[in-house]
């Protein structure tokens, strides 16, 4: 059986929007995986992969860490199951489109989401874990958490859900980012949002936003996959 | 003939990136046509069209504008050449990721670009509209052309250039953005890139960037279409 070492909170919570995007992926090939609960701060049961960072995916004696390079393994190893990227057999339009789609999720939208929620996640971070948690983040973004919290105003929010005007226009269109039916564009933004719903009670989204709808579809793809936030098997 | 119209500065240069990638695109699918120069201050011209923005394409009886619709219209109008997006018939995914590379091309990209280099644009809007083009951009940007010119420090041009680093991370792997051979994707960048050339004789890109090097592969294509800033037929 396949194995997906995915990060672990309170709960069994898993909520790391990286993981997501490798189980959306894995689900979207139709590919049986289970998954390996992995804590902050134990990182050495993934000295097999020979680094320390989920997701990582084992695949019978192969084994590939990294979300981007895990969504390409699928796609080359597994070409007659339904695509990824939507390309025709040797082209690699709809992948690198997917890229940089993934690289302005991480570098851009992440970015600016996780000081919204870092405060947030320490409340479902393993109680084991958070020592770790609070001094790793409160060093990079140089205040605590709880300032950070005091940061969220509702202007802010605001600003931030401005961030996915684009995604919006798109969904006017067409019911998913990937056209007619979810592609991996849609489980990168996705995966944010599992993250957000494994997180925060806060309204990130407001009911009534195309992308808010958009998100309730994609809770529905893989017999309900994404709804099952704990423990996947 | 199709007639594209196309913003016009001094010396007939031309060099509206919204019109590069309408030109761009209809040589992709290999359509002849010939532009119509258009300046700033004579949109009546255009009264035609329902509205006062370049590019315009009329192909018959049936008239487009925004480069957007227009690349759609294309694509949708002449499904047996060469297509813009790399989609199966039938799907929208290409489509939908190069409407997100536009909007996020429009809404950061150009958004930043533009401060850099308005100062620059004076010297070859034609004298004609040079007033119009000072009034309305100082109006917008809420300071003088020659402020934002001092304001473009080698430390500003160094954190634009990072702007693209997803793109540079892309081209890692492919020749262009739309993989094997240039797609749309490409030509939306490739017309920010021919309005710096026609505009500015500052170094933007560096000789020795991998964006520097896919910037000479789309000038050579279509028989060196882009190396005719001046006026197309």
């Amino acid at each position: 059986m396949r194995e997906l070492f995915d990060l672990q909170g309170v709960d069994d919570r898993r909520f790391s929007p990286f993981c997501w995007k490798a189980k959306m992926a894995l689900a979207h090939k139709g590919l049986d995986f289970q998954t390996v609960p992995i804590r902050f701060c134990d990182k050495d049961k993934l000295a097999f992969s020979g680094q320390t960072r989920v997701p990582v995916l084992r695949d019978g004696d192969i084994v590939v860490f990294d979300s981007w390079k895990i969504s390409c393994y699928l796609e080359d190893s597994y070409p007659d199951r339904p695509s990824l990227f939507g390309d025709r057999p040797g082209e690699t339009a709809g992948q690198n489109l997917c890229r940089f789609f993934d690289l302005w999720a991480d570098g851009n939208f992440v970015a600016k989401t996780v000081e919204l929620v870092a405060y947030d996640i320490f409340s479902v971070v393993l109680p084991e874990d958070r020592a770790y948690y609070r001094q790793s983040r409160e060093k990079f973004f140089k205040r605590t958490l709880e300032e950070l919290a005091a940061e969220r105003t509702p202007e802010r929010v605001t600003e931030w859900r401005k961030l996915l005007d684009p995604v919006r226009t798109i969904l006017t269109d067409t019911p998913f980012i990937g056209g007619g039916s979810a592609n991996y564009a849609d489980y990168i933004l996705f995966g944010i949002f599992q993250w957000l719903r494994g997180v925060t009670a806060y309204p990130m989204i407001e009911v009534g936003d195309p992308v808010h709808a958009w998100r309730e579809k994609l809770l529905d793809l893989f017999g309900g996959l994404g709804k099952t936030l704990s423990q996947i098997r």
